[in-house]
């Protein structure tokens, strides 16, 4: 049995302990300064607040001021904010941990810097505790809380750069619904699983324009889904390449794309563009929804710009990805650039 | 202006005209013996029985006894029949035609040989028309016939071995909404299209699986279904790796994966496969339907299984297509192998 203390208490983080708890495991469950209605809900009810699951039994709740108690004999923590939460999580949580205590991230993404590198939320963290070895580690892949505390069959990869550890860390999560692949391939996992929020942000835009087209909702077109999809998976794979991630990682970050077209937030806003709202009137529709995809497609397409100033990337590899950045940070109206996905292939 | 005939008025033989006719070409739509209730009632009409939309003003339908009359000058001749069709397309059409006209086949897909080679459908016509230097073509990738015909926005390719003249059908074709790629990497792309038939079964299973768990129709977990995308797009790279296509040709089989599980008739017997029908009571409930699916994860799944005979494929890349293998030819209820999907990647 491990002590597994989970800092965030959104949905995903309190979902990733299930399938730990019903392996026996002691889970934790901390919840940030923004959380205390979730804990004290669930202490109350034994029912997530946002989730609206029953948590396991087992569980146990804290407020992040017991959070020293939770941490202590712990085998694991689990860093369970979103993005936005990050810079929070290293500064409050990362910081005071001893390097020992090994380290699984729910959160994952992708940071760039003023030369255009792109880089994982791992890299982030260790540029920003100098000095430190903590022992990260990650989650990526096609897996939705909701569904996952409803024991829906998934699959997900667990990185980082000790394979030991991550099989360890495997064997507390794993159960028959709940499997996990590993790799040491952390860069690849952690950008190919970031790139979905931009893409499936694009991919969603052909949900909208079906509704616009028709004049109604719920009018599907999945022609057109496809073709974006097609080359979603074209520039994902040609900017896991630019990254140096190997190519047994794109599958988690496809399979995740497929779920979160279906299952995630980002359809709401790739649908709201579609149908012709600019991107400040979709916003303010969703007033209240963190959009990680926002911000994965904002930093991504710069990244990418700079390497096409610099000659290391082609733009015309990127029309999907410079199309969505023109909409969301330049006013642009929705025209997707179908001829560009074209191609002649002579071999 | 050129004038294109289409043999096989099936759903995708009479929809692909519809951009080349509005591009002002001289489309001839001839009915295969089994369409002539479908051409009589589009000379009436001016509308597809079964595609249930109106074909283009300027279309022409001839039945099969007049092919030559609609063959008279013609510049191209699409061959618009499903699978189960083509052996009499080879011997009642590809046969009479002369060399020079270029062919472009709607119908694609896979075909097994005692060895376990896998080859797709140009080869197989080449080799049952010994001394022939026909000009084939395909049309490979997301498009399904009544969406095209809606002129919702699609992404397809053109493969064949000759690149001028894939350029020139594809002028012949191209328009806003229909646009095409072309690619010399003609195994590569027919087989990822085919492919997908068999692992689009595979993704639905999941749709169904849903339902019995919980007791309704129209219960959707994404993440199991993202679970099985992800498996199919491992095997499907492997697969076309193995038969020596190109990567470059894998996203038009993936584009084609995700449309089909969502367009297709293929859903329908994954669906009811996975509720847990047997593979009879299934085809029981969908008498009339006829699935390519079938026939592509039965040749596939045999070759690839002498393939792993002699030592040039492995067991575990192919778990997926194995188990539904198993379901459709060997009497096995659906038991996902979801612990077979998982891996360990050290780089």
């Amino acid at each position: 049995m491990a002590v597994i203390a989970i800092v965030g208490a959104g949905m995903m983080g309190s979902a990733i302990g299930i399938p730990a708890a019903e392996n026996g495991n002691d889970v934790r469950l901390v919840g940030t300064p923004l959380d205390n209605e979730i804990i004290s809900h669930a202490r109350e009810t034994g029912e997530h607040l946002t989730l609206k699951r029953r948590l396991p039994e087992s569980y146990r709740y804290y407020r992040f001021e017991e959070m020293d108690e939770a941490l202590e004999g712990a085998d694991l923590l689990v860093g369970g904010v979103s993005s936005f939460g990050l810079d929070w999580f290293i500064d409050s949580v990362l910081r005071v941990i001893p390097d020992a205590l090994p380290v699984l991230m729910v959160t994952k993404g992708l940071m760039d810097d003023e030369e255009g590198n792109l880089f994982c939320y791992a890299d982030y963290i260790r540029a920003r505790l100098p000095g430190r070895r903590l022992r990260l580690n990650a989650v990526g892949g096609p897996c939705t809380s909701y569904e996952l505390a409803d024991h829906d069959w998934t699959q997900v990869c667990f990185c980082g750069r000790d394979m030991e550890l991550l099989r360890r860390i495997r064997d507390m999560f794993r159960t028959d619904y709940y499997t996990v692949s590993v790799s040491t391939d952390e860069v690849g996992v952690e950008c190919a699983v970031a790139l979905k929020n931009a893409y499936a942000l694009a991919v969603t835009l052909a949900v909208g324009l079906a509704e616009k087209k028709e004049g109604r909702e719920g009018a599907f077109h999945y022609n057109s889904q496809a073709a974006l999809f097609l080359q979603s998976f074209r520039e994902m794979k040609k900017l896991l390449e630019h990254l140096g991630g190997r190519e047994e990682s794109l599958p988690f970050g496809i399979g995740d794309l497929y779920v979160t077209i279906f299952g995630g937030r980002t359809r709401k806003i790739g649908t709201l563009l579609g149908r012709g709202d600019t991107f400040p009137q979709a916003m303010e529709k969703l007033r209240g929804v963190t959009l990680e995809s926002i911000v994965i497609t904002t930093r991504a397409s710069r990244a990418v710009r700079r390497q096409i100033a610099r000659g290391r990337l082609r733009e015309e590899d990127f029309p999907l990805l410079m199309h969505i950045d023109e909409i969301l940070n330049r006013g642009a109206n929705v025209d997707i650039p179908w001829e560009k996905f074209t191609a002649e292939y002579e071999f």
